[in-house]
């Protein structure tokens, strides 16, 4: 009894080569596909070291106690999971005081595996969840795992004009946000601070975003990862802590954001009991627990941040860094909406012009044009960064193509010679 | 426009707590949920740390090389994809000789993150899977988050006797294996060695199997994550290996397992480009990359385990540690089966008569006749082990009702208390 099926299909190749979403930014701009001389601040990884008391520790506790090293409990490492609490519990002023349960947590693999999993619990077949463009590439594929649907929101930019603007300058408009929502629609996602656009959404925008969110009933993942990365004397605040929102509401952080560790994945989520129990309950199947010694050693970060001024020292830092990459933005005269949190700097490349017979790999063709200029610049200038039309649905390429996406998150003297690097691009600005 | 949907309802809570899977059995008996003064020969993990020269080692490389502690290829770390290649090439003789190519291996979030990468990658709603009963559970909840249907087919359990079986003595047949199949039908898990059996499919046995999975052109996952520990001088072969197979064959590996390692999180997938290309881009959006220490450690551990001769002792032990939980079976007259690999021992509790109004909580209510035998020899032996019948469908739970899976990766001194425990059973036994 043959079947009539002739090969072995994977579903995950039909989606990203032939399907309606195309090879992945990450992925062209790789490493190994640039020249081996660039200077990359293309993919958000830092390039310096997580911090040697933290490194230190972590050793001693997978040297001290076996069982950092086996089976963590699913919703993470006991320490780990009261330090969340310690930590997190005054910055959620709808808490009044009182301190997270443990019910109210759950640790993940990574940020990335804790929205996974979120959505996973939460989305059925036929489910339509809202975006906010740009956004996080990895959103359109979880949603599209779940057999859901992303219906789309833009950002709009500033006007261009010939110098600073910043994340206020990027508008929601909520007539256009509520007209996204259906009786289909089941979640939204809210990125603050903003990936890519620097945006930290103020407590009265996030007001605006709530009342559309409690009218609908949807669910809300607050992707929360650059919460530590806050410039300028601004504060970073949690949509959940609204009332009405807190029961509705999963907030997602970043332990390798937090702490410069991207590669050690361990990220949380916190919100109410009956939706972080789904996710658990999802995550426990989709890879049982988080790894245990880099919990532990988050645990430790956690613990002594206030004792080391880790984020003050860090915050400093970034700002500095911020400024220095875009003080050559600034040389240029290129338009750039300055970073009020996240450690990324969208810079408006409408004026680059390339020369129009470049060779552009297939994997570039048939997009925006921000593919081909990115891929320009880091053959060329020596300089990777990424286009973010990655970040648009197809129908709204047009407004991403016109820039581009720097990571600060490397230190001065790197972000120096990336800068001299991109003032060769002088001559090819009209 | 308020929608209809009264409330947030977690997909995931709905599918465990009222939905066709149960709590899950690792949540019931979990140490939180059992007496504090408990052994644990429960949940398979070791009571020992990983080797002192592959920590060491580990604390080395996060320390000197900044990149182990940022995200690493959503493939794998280079060191670790080659040290892979070095050690499981000569291990498939249908390389002849060659070695894997990177594209044939994707490292993953423990072996369990594997199967949930490959599984996303390949099913599509309405696919069915084949699992051999008894099965381990995860494979259930990953199938239906896919939208796919298990379809079981039983090992047939050894007459009950008053001593040892082995694995040989379970049975597959193979008439009701392909009748198993049907055009719908997607993939097949094998999983040799065999949890929670200990059997270790000879190479005719897997012939056979072999032959049904060509004739159906079917995937195969071959969750081999015991293939480090196999006894009594018997040898393990991938079913990957026959002819036919390689190029539908996803063989799961376990890092964890092999280097007494659980909560490290990184596993391993060997197999053709296509299916492998196809895991990893699910991977790349479930989780992203694994955590990049403890592949720089497990790399570590597979360079050096044949100059430690790290296999030929940890084999050693496991078989001794076998010898001691089975001598106290042998001294109750209950009859197991001899593992023949994997680090569990299944034992035939049929005569064991608990008191009819012992009470047992909810959770184990309405289940296998396993779940309150387990429950009451960890409430009144004070030893945990694991209720099988979870791993069968509600169909065949009579089989797997008679058995208690007990995990023997503990060292010699816990073990023999736990023997000195479980003799106590003996005014139990009818």
């Amino acid at each position: 009894m043959a079947t009539s099926r002739d090969s072995v299909i994977p579903q995950a190749e039909r989606m990203f080569e032939g399907g309606t979403h195309k090879l992945d930014v990450w992925t062209i701009f790789t490493p190994a596909n640039v020249p081996p001389d660039c200077i990359n601040l293309g993919q958000g990884f830092m390039n310096w070291a997580p911090a040697d008391w933290i490194r230190k520790a972590a050793h001693k506790a997978m040297d001290d106690d076996i069982m950092v090293n086996h089976y963590a409990h699913p919703r993470g490492r006991p320490r780990l999971v009261k330090a969340i609490s310690d930590v997190y519990s005054p910055t959620f002023p709808n808490l009044e005081g009182r301190k997270l349960n443990p019910e109210e947590i759950v640790v993940t693999a990574g940020a990335n595996g804790g929205i996974y999993s979120a959505l996973t619990a939460h989305l059925e077949p036929g489910d339509e969840v809202v975006l906010i463009e740009p956004f996080f590439d990895q959103y359109f594929a979880t949603i599209a795992f779940q057999g859901g649907k992303p219906v789309y929101v833009p950002l709009h930019p500033p006007k261009e004009g010939g110098g600073k603007s910043s994340g206020a300058d990027w508008t929601l408009n909520l007539d256009e946000l509520e007209a996204a929502f259906t009786p289909k629609t089941k979640a939204i996602i809210i990125n603050t601070p903003h990936n890519p656009v620097g945006k930290v959404f103020t407590k009265e925008e996030l007001e605006g975003i709530a009342k559309i969110c409690i009218k609908h009933n949807v669910l809300v993942i607050a992707d929360e990862v650059y919460d530590c990365m806050i410039y300028d004397g601004k504060s970073h605040f949690h949509i959940a802590s609204l009332p009405g929102m807190w029961e509705r509401t999963l907030s997602v952080f970043s332990g390798g954001k937090s702490f410069a560790a991207t590669g050690w994945r361990v990220g949380w989520l916190i919100g109410p009991q009956p939706l972080v129990s789904a996710t658990l309950a999802a995550q426990s199947r989709i890879v049982f627990c988080t790894n245990g010694p880099m919990q532990e050693a988050t645990a430790i970060a956690l613990e002594g941040a206030a004792e080391h001024k880790f984020f003050e020292t860090q915050t400093a830092e970034y700002q500095e860094r911020r400024d220095i990459l875009c003080s050559y933005f600034d040389q240029l005269g290129l338009p750039y909406t300055l970073p009020e949190g996240s450690y990324f700097v969208l810079v408006d490349m409408s004026r680059l012009k390339i020369p129009e017979d470049y060779p552009i790999p297939e994997t570039c063709k048939g997009r925006g044009k921000d593919f081909a200029k990115c891929w320009w610049m880091a053959n060329e200038i020596k300089v990777v960064s990424i286009p973010p039309s990655e970040f648009y649905c197809e129908d709204h390429v047009a407004i991403g193509e016109n820039f581009a996406r720097f990571a600060f998150c490397k230190d001065p003297e790197l972000l120096h010679a990336a800068g001299k690097r991109l003032l060769q691009l002088k001559p090819y600005l009209q």
